[in-house]
């Protein structure tokens, strides 16, 4: 196995091949799932003003200190009101105020509606029932943004949290990484498209559709360059067109066989190639390259596989792309409930179910006849890896985990 | 707090009130992420043939039985090849095949590339450096799937790898559950819009483009309905517009100011309450209803409670509408590395960051200065669950968490 990359040099060599895209502009309901390209600081205090967070009354603290008392009521303070447009609280006198309502001058605390009551024949004034301690049920100017704060810095990603400190901050549009560009190409004379019924011999197209949702679901914009023929001239055409992307991801083509034409049209298009097999089961002849700023990467035909190669590899080159500033994807520790066991030499990464039982991420391997059996990439939601030194793992064992996309959703 | 609804109770009545959207026929590379809404059975069988699992030669594994031997190579077969076309594999002969290419008549074992060397002289020879089992390399028909065999059920959700049991089966078109249609609307006279300038007094609209970026993460199609003022009439023809939906989710309106309409106007239109405030802590005064098959969630105003409000009450709901079979989300349990302390009376969902170390997920409580700290909902990935009885955990103490929904792209 001298001649096979290890995995985490592959994966080295995957990322400092791939080129971070430029930034560009989105507005904001578009940026949700990019990553942020610039810092952002507050652009004024919040709240903006001394804010009311219940609705009730303002007082001044000292007013109750001694017991239940009658205030009268002398203004009424909606969310939204002028704070320069209110009357300052004399003592013995509340404002009505709603949350969200500026605090008026002299206030120094908010008594909540349900500690007040009415007094008969006087529908302006309340009954205090309880006392509040000075700043009680308000927030002080700046209290949780001063401005000039930074709140979101370059390289975050923008999930709806962070769609609220942008909107809060006026940013209708704002500065994300790019996105990338993905072909997705399937080669092979024996593939016909997921519409037609395939012939004696033949088999459908699964790899194009499987590619294309895994790469829409890490955030591309996929073109699905259809299938491409084991003849040298159209495959070098399809994968020329191909190259126009960020990311072209060929399957199939990249084996040993006479046929497997798609290293050498690759580098007679000028694509250098970076490796051609990786010590990974499956997946071993994954064949990756770059031209200019494209990369390539050469999935097997197996179906099985080239689901493998794309989590393992070019979903973290699509995210160093994208501007995570960690492309690499954290691994998870899980608990494995049945042996494993592999011929070493090789990582395996395995399809597995896991799922949490009284605290414990127990995982599940998959059963499967071999990496042709598409069956077996369903109901999978993690992958298990299993390491190249090992031949086996037993029930119990600690096992870590790369966490399919879909994880969180299934 | 008798009056406040246990959480789990809540989430009980919201799910009862919450419709399965009738299923619809999507095409295949629009159907990933949605819930698979038929049965699928296999079309075929798979291998639909004898077929080579690696490049080599196709031989009698009784050949190599007495050691390494010069086979004729006969025919060469490639991927794609009519079985029917193939001439049967006579003693002493070899084929040249290729990975996926049907295996000829009488072959019963696939000698690989890398076990073989060439015959100096004869180009139409090769000798066997090694011997093989009877079966070994090769895929007898139906190995993987057998014609008729249920690959995937009603329910499933539709990730990368069932796109490729679909396309292996021909589905150009899928069943799957409907996608439903959310409303946003942001409610309150001191809201401005987020490319707008707050004047004194008023603050920029963040529940809206939050709430929205949530529901359409969870997979709806979202409208935003923008800003309805505190007034009942132009409240209610928003709310009404907004009944036109699947779900319609408010912000602002339902704490107990005079101006808190959204109850009133709910009610003024048809909209049947089914309760008004949880034992949550953020997000206390939740508004919840239905009218015919829409539901009406009203969130607070503040952004955090919102927020929460949405994870725990409303992405359930989506997930119910569009055919998850099981609507409520996991919960993962964690060690928290600081205490927490709470009024106990609600039960707690905090933003927190959970990160894997050393085989234990830690869990940190982001500091907030309270619930309209919009700045608190960035940079969590799940949200920490202190139940509604107690007042205190510790560093190392276990705790239940929720994953948010970008989880795993952060």
């Amino acid at each position: 196995m001298a001649d096979l990359l290890p995995v985490d040099r592959a994966l080295e060599i995957v990322l400092q091949a791939t080129t971070v895209l430029p930034a560009e502009s989105a507005p904001l309901d578009a940026a949700t799932g990019r990553i942020l390209a610039e810092d952002l600081r507050a652009d004024r205090d919040h709240p903006a003003f001394d804010k009311s967070l219940m609705d009730g009354y303002a007082v001044i603290a000292g007013d109750l200190a001694s017991g239940p008392r009658t205030l009268k009521v002398v203004q009424e303070i909606v969310a939204g009101a002028d704070p320069a447009s209110l009357l300052p609280l004399a003592p013995g006198t509340a404002a009505r105020i709603m949350t969200g309502a500026p605090v008026p001058p002299g206030a120094d605390a908010v008594l909540i509606v349900e500690q007040s009551e009415a007094v008969p024949g006087d529908s302006r004034a309340i009954r205090a029932t309880a006392a509040v301690r000075p700043g009680e049920n308000l927030a002080r100017r700046a209290t949780d943004v001063r401005e000039g704060d930074m709140l979101l810095a370059a390289g975050d990603f923008i999930g709806a949290g962070e769609i609220g400190v942008l909107a809060a901050c006026g940013r209708g549009r704002v500065r994300v990484g790019g996105r990338p560009k993905v072909g997705v190409l399937a080669t092979g004379d024996e593939l016909v498209p997921v519409g037609e019924s395939p012939g004696p011999g033949r088999i459908r197209n699964t790899n194009g559709p499987v590619l294309a949702a895994l790469a829409e679901r890490a955030g591309a914009k996929v073109t699905d360059l259809g299938i491409a023929p084991d003849r040298e001239s159209a495959l070098a055409e399809a994968i020329e067109a191909g190259l126009r992307t960020d990311m072209l991801v060929l399957s199939g083509g990249v084996s040993m066989g006479v046929h497997d034409l798609v290293g050498k049209v690759l580098r007679s298009l000028g694509v250098e190639i970076l490796f051609e097999r990786v010590a990974i089961k499956p997946g071993k002849p994954f064949t990756f390259g770059r031209r200019g700023a494209a990369i390539v990467g050469g999935c097997p035909g197996n179906p099985v596989s080239s689901y493998v190669i794309f989590q393992v590899f070019l979903r973290p080159a699509l995210r160093k792309m994208a501007g995570h500033p960690v492309p690499r994807l954290a691994t998870v520790r899980g608990t494995l409930t049945g042996p494993v066991r592999q011929r070493p030499g090789r990582t395996g990464f395995y399809q597995a179910r896991a799922r949490w039982d009284a605290g414990r991420l127990l995982v599940e391997i998959l059963p499967t006849s071999g990496s042709a059996d598409f069956s077996a990439c369903a109901r999978g939601n993690v992958l298990a890896i299993v390491p190249a030194d090992s031949a086996s793992l037993s029930a119990g064992d600690p096992i870590d985990l790369l966490l399919l996309d879909d994880s969180a959703d299934r």
